[in-house]
Parts: structure tokens; sequence; C-alpha cells
């Protein structure tokens, strides 16, 4: 194995429009087309089916696949193509992209693995061969060593891997972006339990477009509400920052998680998608950019951004306060409030009396509110408590604990009460592992945010309400 | 609302047999049985449904519920009784409890909220007295306001609130003992993901039994494997530290998590259980505890009891190889090493080559593994590399994130090669939200710990290492 080298030289960002061609493509091409359902041709194949534009097939060996013509090459093609998808191994790409090239298409998305990340001169040199290529046609690459791209809002999906379809859930809609793939389709498998994602965009080795080129084409995006972004290579973190102002200036905000940030994790990234790792201290100036949100753990990053899609413009207060039908719940959600550096302040003497008015005498008409189990079976009961919290001006949002043993048909009347206040009402499901209708129904739910960890929650409140503030 | 008072004065441990009458009776009763299903009364009996033992129903207004007989009261019974569970409210409890006194029976179960955790004297002296009474009959009190307790093994479901039944998995059979009832209910609903719970038990204001006193317990109880803990009051360190001992003493590992850690949580216990919220220095001297590992976060409880119950008893080496077929997912596993304290070294040169050979070129041969997608659809590849870095003396554990697009029947025969060179396998689900067959099979795997955060894999690993090494 060979050194390799760091990432090429800093170049300007591929503005919106220059992804135009390869994310809302009017033709695509998918060169390596098989009737073999197994194979990356024919995955790649069936998860094409529903493109609304112009589909050609490529391939030399065939003359048609399920009934659909084939053609040997691109340049056999009857009009230039805006995306090729190239599902075949790397030792056939360089060629089709030449001919991409020559053919004038306006981006190719290579699957195949076999370049940087191997570690080897050869692969190093053929993926700075597509380097140049592009950059001399014009033409953007996406990859190698890449699982593609899907656009719900084109009906595009250039991608080997079966990115879920989301439903299309108005003001709560995702644009996912992630280096790797396989992060990708973990994170998008959200979508089986309501969270909507416009887009799911990878792109490997980023040897062309990357991750702050995806999160400027984003910030275009009428139907994208709030950005995911998962990345690993930090080469160059102006064209980031400047991706990530065209996005916040645009009202769009952004969860992101870096992938690999400690040494051996850095390390790792070299053998991985053989991206510049960056210096961790890079990371930080990403801390504090109003609309932006760095988590730390993976498993934050969707709930995070489907929290920053739906949480009001403007923070009324930084205390919050707990209402819940489980004291220890309500304990534990404080004790995750201080984690977090949120104040959980008492209520005034009006709220006082009005909670005490609402609650049963072994309640807690405090903050946390313990309004007990007893409680939670009485909906009037809730709602006056949530009522009395969300008018103190001493909160700034409501959390609620939350559960099977709950009354699920509360949920969006407490939704719609932390609307009228102006405040973000956040569930956090404590049933463990349980996913049921109640929690698909909160995600899809654009007056409530939901959370499954305590922590994620208390986590993406401190950071709206620092990120509003400042 | 008056001062609550601080705990009772330090007592001795009960002791496993002082609490056999409650949990392993041969009679229950049941006062304020009752015909309303939705009552508390109701759904009390309907939990206790399948008792095998005998169950007296105690109401005196009614002859028969569901054509069983009923009972006046305690008095009128044939025979003294183990467990008596009080589903009255607090007004009629003293009552009952003297008549249970008297009636010889070895323990009663109180469920009636209304006693200290209302910070009324009234609340707090008619708590005071259900302590004397107890101290008096050497009669346990359970409660007041609490949801019951279950012990599978004994088929004894003396609560109101329904925990699910689990499986009966040998070797991975979890106490759960939590002074809330509420979040025993949310965390024992993992059994229906495939945890296996021999006991959940719960003592609320814990006037009398404590989860001192159920950790005590279950050191002794063949059937439990390791124990899950979660608690607000710590008035007495030195009973709770006996307790676990005893667990320990006899190989049953305990994870614990301190509900009400934070200022804010330490004052809301006061209006939950108004127990002893403990100094929280306290808690340190439970950290470094062989067997005992300490969990900040309560979603990590219940995946790191399971793993201990699993973990062999030796650790062969600190540091842990990571196997994952996405680059992605493998980088963050070495990032979440790093932050828990985890050594990721590099193989050494034999398993290196093993790894070269089972490999594609593209894969990474290192530490973290990453075999790309396509090598994990090759089964063989998948094991080889397992096999190399289990044999590597350098590592003592290996952790697999693995997702739904990974071959699920791979994971039992990498559970199998764990036990073969006495490491623990760890399985990380990836795949956001989803429960799967292939999860719940792992779980009921005594070969293979499962999880769904890579921070909570870890954390355990870590805690594991240093518990066994210490």
């Amino acid at each position: 194995m060979t050194d390799i080298p760091v990432a090429p030289a800093v170049r300007p960002l591929h503005f919106p429009a220059a992804l135009d061609r390869l994310l809302r493509p009017a033709t695509v091409a998918l060169v390596g087309a098989s009737a073999n359902p197994r194979s990356l041709g024919g995955r790649t194949l069936a998860n094409l089916a529903g493109f609304p534009g112009r589909l050609y097939l490529v391939n030399p060996h065939q003359s048609d696949i399920n009934g659909q013509p084939c053609h040997p090459d691109i340049a056999s093609l009857p009009e230039p193509i805006d995306c090729v998808v190239l599902a075949i191994p790397a030792e056939g790409v360089e060629q089709v992209v030449h001919q991409c090239a020559r053919a004038g298409a306006g981006a190719v998305v290579v699957l195949a693995s076999g370049y940087s990340e191997t570690g080897t001169e050869k692969g190093t040199a053929a993926q700075a061969r597509l380097v140049v290529l592009a950059a001399e046609a014009g033409m953007r690459v996406v990859g190698p060593n890449c699982v593609g791209v899907a656009n719900q809002v084109a009906g595009l999906h250039a991608a080997f891997a079966e990115f879920p379809r989301s439903g299309r859930v108005q003001g709560c809609r995702i644009g996912l972006v992630s280096q790797s793939g396989a992060l990708a389709l973990a994170m998008s498998q959200s979508a089986e339990h309501g969270v909507s994602f416009s887009q799911v965009l990878t792109c490997g080795n980023s040897c062309d477009v990357d991750v702050a080129d995806y999160v400027a084409f984003l910030a275009e995006e009428p139907q994208c509400d709030a950005i995911a972004l998962a990345f690993e290579g930090l080469a160059d973190l102006r064209r980031l920052q400047q991706a990530l102002a065209l996005a916040t200036g645009n009202g769009k905000r952004v969860a992101l998680c870096k992938v690999g940030t400690s040494e051996a994790g850095r390390a790792a990234i070299r053998y991985h998608t053989a991206t510049e790792p960056g210096d961790p201290a890079l990371l930080d100036a990403l801390r504090g950019v109003p609309g932006v949100v760095v988590v730390e753990r993976i498993e934050a990053l969707v709930e995070t951004a489907a929290f920053l899609a739906k949480a009001p413009a403007a923070v009324r207060a930084n205390g919050v306060a707990v209402l819940s039908g489980s004291g220890g719940t309500a304990i534990l959600a404080v004790d995750a409030a201080a984690r977090a550096g949120v104040p959980t302040p008492q209520p005034g003497t009006e709220t006082t009396q009005r909670l005490v008015a609402a609650l049963p005498a072994f309640a807690s008409a405090r903050n946390p509110c313990d309004a007990t189990a007893q409680a939670t079976r009485n909906p009037e009961s809730v709602l006056a408590c949530a009522e009395a919290l969300l008018a103190d001006p001493a909160y700034g949002a409501l959390v609620l604990p939350w559960g099977r043993s709950q009354t699920p048909t509360l949920l969006p009347q407490l939704g719609a009460l932390g609307v009228r206040h102006g405040k973000p009402v956040c569930v956090v499901w404590m049933s463990q592992l349980l996913e049921t209708a109640a929690t698909t129904e909160t995600e899809r739910d654009p007056t409530l945010a939901l959370f499954r960890s305590l922590d994620h929650c208390f986590g993406a409140l401190a950071a709206w309400s620092q990120m509003v503030s400042t």
C-alpha cells in the first residue's frame, strides 16, 4: 500500500444549478443494465423503475432486458443524457466515462469500488483520471465507490441499494446527505416509521461531487425542510461553510455528524473513502454556526434534523417544561436537561395554581410535572397542565416523556397547543424499542417532534435554543 | 406542603429468605378485587390470572367475581396469606394492613398513592404508620405508591400494570428492579423483542422493602442471570453495597442507573417517591465495584444487563476488533470505542495475512475491518475474517455493526466462533428503529449480545473489561 494523496486542490462549490442534470434529470442511462435481479445492474435497474423521464439501458451483450430495448453504448443513444449510472466493474469505467464526456452527458454516477480506497497506486491514479476527465468535460462525477443518489421530488432512484420510499409530509421533509452509502441506508430506514425524506444523496470517495455540493443543491430545493448530513472527508472547510450558509440563508436548518473524529476513525477513513479526514479542530468551526447543529452520536442525527424541520423560528424562552405521566421518566428528563445545559425552572405562581387545579393531590404541580398515570388517563387534566405550562413565559418548549400506556390520541391536541403558543412540543418515546402507530403518527405530525432518547431531545433543544438566540 | 422527613433509620437488609413469602408465595389474596376490567382491582385481577398457587379474592361488596368466590375481609380467609395485594384507595389501606398483620400475612403490596409523595403531613404520617405496623408484625410492605411485582419463575404477576411475559431463555434472564413502576413497564417492554426477564420488581415509595432487598433476593435466585437496577432513593448506601456484594458473589452481574442525578432531578424525587436522593458522591462508591456497571443513560440499562448476562467470565484482552460490511459504521465504531476508552489496536501480521486472503482488494484488512458490502454477501469471507480477528491475542471481543441488509443467518455462526475463543461477540444494530426477526433471534441467542447504539456497546465493553481485570 502506498500513501494516499490528500484531496484535490480547493475548488469552488458546484453551485446548485450545476447538479441539476444529475439530480433533476430528464434523461437517465444505466450502463451495465442486467436482467439478473441480484446483480449490481439488476438491482439498480429495479430501483430506477418509476423514473418519470426517459430511461435508456446500455449493455453491449443484450438486445433487450425484460422487454425494454438495450443499447450497445452511450454513443448510440438518440439524445444527450443528463445522468449516466455506471453499474459496471472499475475496469470498464474509464472508457465509458470518456464516451459520456464526448456525448455531452451531464453527470456520471460511478458505483464501482477499486479506487483510492484500495490504497494502491493503480486505484489512486484511476480516480485521479476520473477527476481530470470530469473537469475537462464540465461533467459531474459522483463516487466512485458509492451507492448512488435518490431524489424523491424528481422520482429518481439512481442507486444500487434500495432507499425506502417515504411519505411526503409537508414541513417535515429531510434531505439526507451521507458520504457513506451504507450509513445512508441505515438512517433512511427510519422512513418506515414515518420520517419523510425528500432526497438521499451519497458520494462515496467524492472525487468530484461531495457533501458540500449536495448541501448547496438542497439549499435551493423547496421540498427539503431540513438537512441531515454525515460525512468523513473534511478537506475543504470553507466550501462546506459556504454550502451551510446557503442552506441556512434559505431557512433550512442542518444537523450534521462527522464520521471519524477519533484517531483510529480518522485513520480508517483512508481505507473507506480515502478522503481527507480534516483536523478535528476544523469541526469546531462548524459549532455555533446559526442554523447548524453538530451531533456526536449518529443515532441522534435523523431525530435532530426532524426536530429542526419542525421547530419554530423564534425561541420564546430558554427554560423547558417537562410533563409526564410517570415520575421516574420526569426525573430522568430533568437529569438529561441538566446534562445538556437546558434550564428547567419552576413555574410561576399562576401556572402552579392552574396545575394544582388540574391535578390530583398526589401529583406534582411543579416542573417536572408528574401528572401520574391516573391523570394521564384523564385527557382534560393533561391538556390543562400542558396549556398552563405552555402559557408560562418561563418556558420555551414542552417535553413529554410518553409511552405505549399513555393515550396516543392526546398527542395531536398537545401539538396544536404548542403551535398556538409558538413553542415546540417534543415527545420522547420511553417504551423501549416499540415503534407503534402512535410513533409513526407523531413522526408525521408537523406540530410534534419525536425522540427515542431523552439525551437526543435535550441535546437538540439546547442546540436550537443557542442557535436562534445567537 | 411540609418538608418531607428523610428515610427511616438504617436497618439491616431483608435477607433473601425474608422476601420468600412475598415473591414465591403459595397463597395470594387480592383486596379490592373487581369485575370491572378497567379498575385498579380488575386490572390486577387479570394480571394475577395463571397464578399457580391459591388465589383469594377479597371485596366486602361482592359475593363472587366472574364465578370466583369473594371474601368479605382478610380475617375470613381459611388460611394465612403469604402475599396480600391491596388494590384499594389509600383511605382503606391502614385498616386492611392491620388485619393482615393479625392474620399472619407474609407481605402486603400497597398500590395506592397518597402518601409521602404528596408532601403533606397526613400522607407522610400515614406512610410512617405502615412502616411501624410492618416492623411490629415482621411483615413486609411493598410500596405504597407502587405498581407491584412480577416473578415469572413463580408464576406471580401481582401488579396493576401488565409487564410483558417474556420467553425463558437460559443464560440470558434479567431480574429487573425499578423503584418507578412506569419505568419498569417501559423497560420491560423490550421483552417483546426477545429480552428475557425472570422478575420485574418495583417498590415505589419503598417504605419497607426497597431495591436493595430485591437485589439481595435476586442474588439467590438461580433463574436470574443478571440484574438491571434503576433507583431514585439512595439513603442507605451500605445496604445497597451489601446486596450488590451478595449478587456479584453469586456470579450475577449488575447494571444500574441512578434516577435523579441532577439537582432538579434530586428535587423531583421528593415529589415522586419521596425517598432520600442521596449525595451524588455516594454513587461514585458504586463505580468500580467488581461485577457492577453504572450506566448514565436509562436507554442503555437493559442492553447492558443483557450483555453482562452473556459475557464470559474472563477478559482475554482489552483490545476490541470491529468487523463491518460498511466502512462508515466501521469508522463510527472506532470513534465510539475511543469515546469509551476502549483500545482498537491493529491486528498482528498473521491476522492481517488471513484478512487479506479472505477479502477483496478494495476492502480493509485491518481494524476496523471493513469487509465491504460485497464481502458480507459471501458468508465464508465474513467467517474467515471473524475467525482471524477472534484468534488474534490483541482482541478480547468482536463488535459487528450490523443491519437489515446483512445476512442474518450468519450471526449464530459468528456467536459460536466467539464462544470457541471465549470472547464476546456484540452485534450493534444500525438499521434505525427497525427491529426484525434477526434482532429478536440475536437477543435470544446466549452467544450474542445485541445493542442499538455504538456508545452503549463500547460503554458496556469498557465496563466489563475494567470489572473483570480489576
